[in-house]
C-alpha cells in the first residue's frame, strides 16, 4: 500500500483502528509513514503515548469530549473531522489550540458526511473556519464504505471514481481560497483495486493491515494476504451433521456474517495453522454459525474426518477489524506476544 | 426468578456469562444463590477468585485446558459439561481430583450436545464415569436455544415442554442406577414465561438478570424488565434521511440484530436516559445500522427533532451478553462505578 501511494504521490495516513497496536504500528514507521489515523480520541490518545505526533480522528467530532481534544491538541498536531455548521461554531468557540479540519462528505455511502451537493453548507462551515483562529481547513474526506456491497472490482472501481469526481468538483470550488486543500479517501477495497488515484491528494485504509473474509470475498484480497486467524479448540463432533464445534464465539469473532457466491451466511473460514503460517481455507467448509462462545464449522466429509477433539482450528475472521477489537493481544507463529490498546479504553463519553 | 425456581422447588443456579461480573453477583447471594453458572474455563477461574464455591462451566470441555481445570477443582467444587466418549475417557484419564459432570444432550437446537435418543452413546459414557474414581455424574444438561427462533409464547413453552420429555426419559433410564441425579435446563425465554417446570430439577437462565431488545421481541420480557443501556453521545443529524449518527457501533453494542413485526433489521432500540432510568423506546425508531463505531438512528419527524448534537441517547441492546461483554464497566443511574470481568480474560487456549 505504501509503494502504490508513494507511485500515485499520494500522502499515506493509514487508519490504525484495525491493528490498535503501538507495535504493529512502529512496523509503518519502516515504511516512512508519520501522519495516522484512528476513529476515536481514545485511540488518539493511546497512539499520541506512543510516539505519533500527527494524528486524523476521522470520525465526526463528539462535542462532549472537548476537553479530552483541548489536552491532545497540545500534545500533538490534531486533526478533527467536521460536518455541521453546530459542530464548527462550537469548536470555534471550544478549541484552545490550533488544529486541523477536515469537512467529512457523503459521496454515495449515506453513512454520515455532507452530501457533496450541498455547498450552501459547505460555504458556510468554511466562512465560520475562515473567521476562527484555531480552525484550520485541511480538505475534503470522504469513506466510500459502499464498496463493501460492490458486486465486481469494475464496481469498486466506479464508486470510487465517482467519488473522487465529487471530491475534486469541490476541490475545484474552494482551493482558490484554500489553495493548500486536499481530498482524501479511506476504504480498503478501493485502495486495494484501483490504480488511478485520480485527484486523491491522501489514501487512508486500515483493513489492509490484516484483511479478512469480506475483503477476500469483494476479491480487494487474497487469502495469502489475510494475516489473521482465531486459534480455536475443538470441543465435539457432530457426524450425522458433518458438523464441529469449536470454543470461539461471537465474543471472540464478533457477529459479524458475509453471504458467499451460494448465498450461505458464512462467519468465518477454517484453515490449519502450523509453524510457518496456515492453509487455505479448507475445502466445502465454513463457519456456519456462532453463539457468544459456541462457533460451528459445517465440514466436507474430508474435512471432518481430519479434524479430532482437542485439534486447534484457525478462524479466518469475516471482519478483522471488529475480530482484533475483541482480542487484548495477538500471538505471532512464532509465538511472540504483540500488545494491543485495551478494549476498556474505547470510552464513550 | 429466584421466587420462580423456589415456588416450583428448583434449584437455582443462574449463568453468570451475561453480567460477568463479581459484584453484580453478590446481589444474588442476597436471594440464596450459592451455585452457579459459567461458560469457560476463565470465567470460573474470575468468580472462584470471587468467593464463589460451586461452579458449573456448561460449555463442553475443552480437554487442553486440563490443567487449569484440574488447579481449579482443587479450589472450589467444579462441575463439567461431557457430550463424547472420548472426553470421558480423557478427563478419566486426566483429572486429579473429584469432579462433577453433567452430560450435555441436544434436545432440538442442534447446537451441540448428544441426542437423547443416541443412548447407546450415553450408556458407554455412564459405564465409563461408573469405573472412574474422580468423575461424579451430577445428571443431564440441556440448552433449549431454538427457543430464541419461537414465533410465540406458546411455542417457547412446547419447545420447553418437549425438552423436559426427553430429559426426563433419560432420567428414567438411568435414575435407578444414579438415584441422584438431576436434569437441568437452561435458556432465559423458557424460564421467564414457564410456569409449570415438571420434572425439572435445577434451572441455570443467564440473560434474565439484564433482558434485552431480543426477549422483548419474544415477549419473554418487557420493557421495564431490560437493565442496561448503552449511552451514546449524538454526533450528526441527516434530515434529508431522518437518520441520527452517534458514536456507538458494533465495538460498543455488538453487531447482534434482530428482526422486528416489519421485518426491519433492529439493532438496537433508542430510549431517553434520566437520572431516574428511562423512558419508553422512542416512537418509530429503531437502531437501523451499525460500523465499527458509528450507530445509524432511524428516527420519526418527532423524535428527529427532539434530539439535538451532543446529546446522549440511550441503546437498548439487542443480545445483552455481547453487549456487556463489549463494556469494560458498568455505571449505574447515580454514577456509581460497577466493575467486571476484563475481555483479555476471556482465554483462547
Amino acid at each position: 500500500m505504501s509503494v502504490k501511494a508513494g507511485k500515485n504521490h499520494l500522502q499515506f495516513r493509514p487508519h490504525f483502528k484495525t491493528h490498535q497496536s503501538a507495535e504493529i504500528g512502529e512496523w509503518f514507521r519502516e515504511y516512512g509513514v508519520s501522519k495516522i489515523t484512528v476513529s476515536s480520541v481514545s485511540m488518539a490518545k493511546y497512539f499520541a503515548t506512543h510516539g505519533w505526533d500527527d494524528i486524523l480522528i476521522a470520525f465526526s467530532v463528539n462535542i462532549l469530549e472537548i476537553d479530552d481534544i483541548n489536552r491532545l491538541a497540545q500534545k500533538c498536531k490534531l486533526h478533527l473531522t467536521l460536518e455541521s455548521i453546530e459542530s464548527t461554531l462550537f469548536l470555534m468557540e471550544n478549541l484552545t489550540s490550533e488544529t486541523g479540519v477536515y469537512i467529512k462528505i457523503d459521496t454515495g455511502y449515506h453513512r454520515t458526511g455532507i452530501l457533496s451537493h450541498d455547498v450552501n453548507q459547505i460555504d458556510k462551515i468554511l466562512n465560520i473556519i475562515k473567521t476562527s483562529k484555531n480552525l484550520n481547513f485541511i480538505g475534503f474526506l470522504t469513506h466510500s464504505g459502499n464498496t463493501y456491497d460492490a458486486k465486481s472490482k469494475q464496481d469498486i472501481i466506479n464508486i470510487h471514481e465517482e467519488s473522487i469526481r465529487q471530491l475534486n468538483e469541490l476541490k475545484l470550488r474552494y482551493v482558490g481560497d484554500f489553495p493548500e486543500m486536499i481530498i482524501s479517501i479511506g476504504d480498503t477495497p478501493s485502495c486495494s483495486v484501483v490504480d488511478d488515484f485520480g485527484e486523491a491528494d491522501e489514501i487512508r485504509p486500515g483493513n489492509f493491515v490484516f484483511y479478512d473474509v469480506m475483503q477476500l470475498f469483494l476479491d480487494s484480497c487474497v487469502v495469502g494476504d489475510i494475516a489473521v486467524a482465531v486459534a480455536c479448540p475443538v470441543v465435539a463432533k457432530h457426524p450425522e451433521r458433518m458438523e464441529i464445534v469449536f470454543y470461539g464465539g461471537a465474543v471472540h469473532l464478533s457477529k459479524e456474517s458475509v453471504n458467499d457466491k451460494e448465498g450461505r451466511k458464512v462467519f468465518g473460514l477454517p484453515v490449519k495453522i502450523s509453524k510457518s503460517g496456515w492453509s487455505e481455507p479448507l475445502v466445502d467448509s465454513y463457519i456456519s454459525r456462532l453463539s457468544q462462545e459456541h462457533g460451528i464449522l459445517q465440514a466436507s466429509q474430508e474435512v471432518f474426518d481430519s479434524i479430532q477433539l482437542g485439534d486447534i482450528i484457525g478462524i479466518l475472521p469475516v471482519h478483522s477489524c471488529l475480530t482484533a477489537n475483541l482480542a487484548n493481544q495477538y500471538i505471532s507463529l512464532g509465538g511472540k506476544k504483540i500488545s494491543k490498546m485495551l478494549i476498556e479504553n474505547h470510552g464513550v463519553a
